[in-house]
């Protein structure tokens, strides 16, 4: 850690700080600059980052020499994580995961069609909320419990993993008996009681980037989970809020490869939450594969005039199936693999 | 509702449109221009706002016309929400709240002298967090119920309201036990399961603005509470993100009136959390209650050196106590009151 | 063009409204919904925009339903716009522009080097700065004239059309003599004055988008050049400012098949300025060229250490070559054409 | 400066580092973390800047301990800057500059209207617009010199000084003619040669804040026109891009306490441009005074249905009275100054 003073720092402001380190029980080297002076404090940074040593007096500003987080780190893991998802689905280390579904699961039915056109087309893990974050209060809030029923007992007959939404910690156990994977979504990257929870469980946790968090912060989030015990945790991409309504948010590929340089985690991009507009989806899942993302996380609809959520943005089974070979196409030339699922 | 048709919308795909909204119940009004076709569909646009229209081939945009929430809105309730804190304290309607308190609550020594120095200078309602939504794991994460025993007892017994953040639903009904307001964290904004739970209490809810939010989104928030049978919301305009590091937040003050504008509730400002910056916090504070906020939300400690959390960002108690003087002859000029705690 | 009236707006209002819009010459479409009443206006649009309606009292928004560019735009002209930039270089409609080159002309030796092992590894422009933008005015500006003799020398001498940056209209008529392309960059890109004097040249524009414009408002700088009688405008997408700063910009790849749609003008990726990081350009501009990018911009240095501009943020030339490997795998199994410059 | 290495830094590196930091004619201090070395870089700062430091190999970020401006720092003349703007108006130092006048200048029986009233309600400096940066071609681009001249001719036989955007280098001489302070426009904050220009006049120069700019950014453009030898800027907060569109822009008052902390130049506040609503401009004019503002400016037109730019943005010449009266007693109560100009 480094301390820098103000340019009119006393003596005796520079004595108290270097006493205040020395009892913390940390070393100091002073550098005297021509116009500043600084001050490097050696130890462990983690301990240090907890005092407050901006509000020493003749403090101007405390820069961190090390990342705040540890485990989520590729310091902590040089190589790739790689985790097995079940039914022979693998992610991150060269393995793709191509999630698809609708947004909401809205009977059984209609997920049914929709579940098998994608497992056709080549996605290997099924998606499908049951407990959906509304903005209106008015709006449909998911199927609950008999959504999620629905969902396990489509996709394991169809032999795919599922995933899906939880957004209480009340409802972790719930939705643990019934999903392959959670999904944090962004407006709960930061919900921390939530991420101590699923980090307490067994199940890998896909969470998605909050609309306005660095890598940082979503690397921070990670670590929560990370540091409950639970070392599965797939990073997601889905866009950052911008002052352009062209698209409904701003998708940051150039996070892939900066997280893959910081972590060791898998991490995916979802262009359909990231764009909210079907004509964009196909190039940015293919951009995506060639950023260096470890899956791609598609929401399709078969009949998106009758769907309860977000049906505008849903790709058509038929353009699915399409774009499903492109990305294929992109993945070999890359050297990716991407497992089918239910080969187990 | 408005529907605007692509340029090549044929006959045949707007007649479907025109039936479909038929099918839904709605009339509608067609508008031929020179190049582009416009759809006015009229009846009840909450209902309306459900179906996916957007989806309906030849639609190019669809632009509603009224709001997304009604409870929250000056058309729903033309005057200025007034709610009652208790020990003689309001507001709304002109009248300032004004809360100070450290950023967490670290034992019953250290509160009780940030408490009577803050009553002392002028503060109507005090503050302090039990529960941290800390960016990191391994930071102080809070005292929990013992801190807020600690809170409500120093609080009443100076005869001041107390406020304090609940990150959880399964808190909710610990935290009613001891706080006369329930505070929504940033991050929490849009924790629509949490937003359910206090809407169920009787006790005032600060909803602060998300780090991403927009005015609408607030109000949206907002309306989950009120919608849950709990009228009492009082927002909070904290900055939001921005591309500029020099201040931790951009504190938007024109939201202020913005919002005031489009609802009938309180807004209050806090420039701790907006700069954190406790140079900026003075002429921030004064700026908020020129453009018009119901109160100012000031952490102070007395120890800025010794917090375990936020200690940098925090006024000295004589700071405050000269803001306060000069927030008392900014309100006077506005023509606002700030009441003093503890009369009743 | 739709007003949308407040809510209370009174039929005298409204006939004022009408009124107004027969004498402005256009005609007009009520529409009465429950609760607010909508008019259409029909007429040209582009004269329409001109006209404060906004101010009309009993106005609560204005709604534009056309596009406000017209030359750049897809509805104008339906195909690719494919452009002769010399040398057998050729952008857009499936040829890919490969340019690259140092940030600052440093002299002639060191550019030759640069622009010898750019030409063997495949860059089609060769380009460099002999005017600098620079944030400081005590950094170096770059060697003018002197500069641009170099460029073109070794450019023409290599066989490769040269691209180099205009900031002031009074430049326009030098550079011109030297250069085959202009640039603008994002700090000019609404320099409306620049715009209009490289819009009466004859030479191809390169034109950077703004630190903060949306694709619109990069269109409607492309339509200030179009309008002065120069149609050939390649955009550039190099990011946007954001609040992440462990890169430079945010690069928003998606504004590539978004401008696409929206415009016929060819749009090239700018991996170098949006990220700032070595590190992350190969996988940027892979993602760029997947994403539909019609060519791929990219700083090169031999001797980054002694560079005089943005050298931390250049790739080494053996770096450059085996990228442009992995472009040209990339542009082949997208049906993409690479010429290579200096054939004719 | 300050050196950070890799965490895998070689000595062989460091001793390169080191020998190159020498080479520079520089001292070093080298401090071994537990993790991490960092090396001290002691000498002239500002030439430090120019070398490209993280190029080398080993290193992983450089920080600068100084600011990258100079004759704009507080650093460089503690006490504030005054400026005579002539007939008896001053800037700065407690003197509040009001500016006003409407977007464009119109023709003469207009501005005359116009001025009366704004001169009348309490401004002292009168503002209009020659040369108008459209976003759109085809809109109305100013009156250029004849505008000029109805600007001069009505604001000084009215006892006024005037202000008016210079947009170009090749306009300065004649806008020098006939303006009493130059206008840098948002757009054109980073246009350096434009910056060197007026740095060349001796007249006042306005300059606004960038959309997407820091206030170091804001600071640095200021250095350019200083280090020309023009030491009379006053700069303008205008309000910065977001994603909130439900004003235009985003006012960052908190620029205002942050931009007087770190420079001795003063600055004002543009609620209009910021906010672009009528409804907000009083809150916001009354908010940047108590922000700690040197002056308001402020668009006033007594005919906004027939502007011709930006004229529902307006405010009435009676709304703008009203406001005038509320500004000056909040600049009483802050013991602020308000000139009335023409006494001279």
């Amino acid at each position: 850690m480094i301390i820098v003073l103000k340019e009119n720092t006393s003596e005796k402001e520079l004595e108290h700080i270097l006493e205040k380190i020395n009892e913390l029980g940390f070393r100091s080297d002073v550098s005297r600059g021509e116009k500043r002076t600084v001050v490097g404090v050696i130890g462990d940074e983690e301990k240090l980052r907890e005092e407050p040593l901006k509000a020493l007096p003749g403090v101007e500003k405390v820069i961190s020499v090390l990342k705040p987080y540890k485990l989520a780190s590729r310091e902590f893991q040089r190589e790739d994580s790689v985790f097995d998802l079940g039914y022979g689905v693998k992610v991150g280390g060269g393995n793709l995961m191509m999630i698809a579904g609708p947004c909401a699961i809205e009977g059984y039915d209609i997920l049914h069609e929709i579940a098998v056109a994608v497992k056709k087309a080549g996605a290997n893990v099924l998606r499908g909320g049951a407990f959906k974050p509304r903005t209106s209060p008015y709006s449909f809030q998911g199927m609950g419990e008999e959504g999620l029923k629905i969902l396990r007992d489509i996709g394991h007959s169809l032999g795919m993993p599922v995933v899906t939404e939880v957004m209480d910690p009340r409802q972790v156990d719930l939705v643990n008996r019934y999903t392959d994977l959670f999904q944090i979504g962004a407006r709960n990257m930061q919900n921390f009681n939530l991420l101590n929870e699923v980090g307490q469980t067994s199940k890998p946790v896909l969470l998605k980037r909050g609309m306005s968090a660095t890598v940082t912060d979503l690397l921070m989030s990670a670590e929560y989970v990370l540091s409950n015990g639970n070392k599965r945790v797939i990073l997601c991409e889905r866009g950052v809020r911008s002052f352009d309504s062209s698209t409904r948010n701003l998708l940051d590929l150039a996070a892939i490869p900066n997280s893959k340089g910081l972590s060791h985690l898998p991490i995916i991009v979802d262009p359909s939450h990231a764009t909210g507009r079907p004509d964009l989806i196909p190039s940015m899942s293919l951009a995506g594969i060639a950023a260096g993302a470890d899956g791609v996380h598609i929401e399709v609809h078969s009949h998106p005039e009758l769907a309860k959520s977000d049906g505008p943005q849903a790709l058509l089974p038929h353009q699915y199936e399409e774009l499903c070979g492109k990305m294929r196409s992109m993945a070999e030339l890359l050297g990716k693999t991407i497992q089918v699922s239910g080969k187990a």
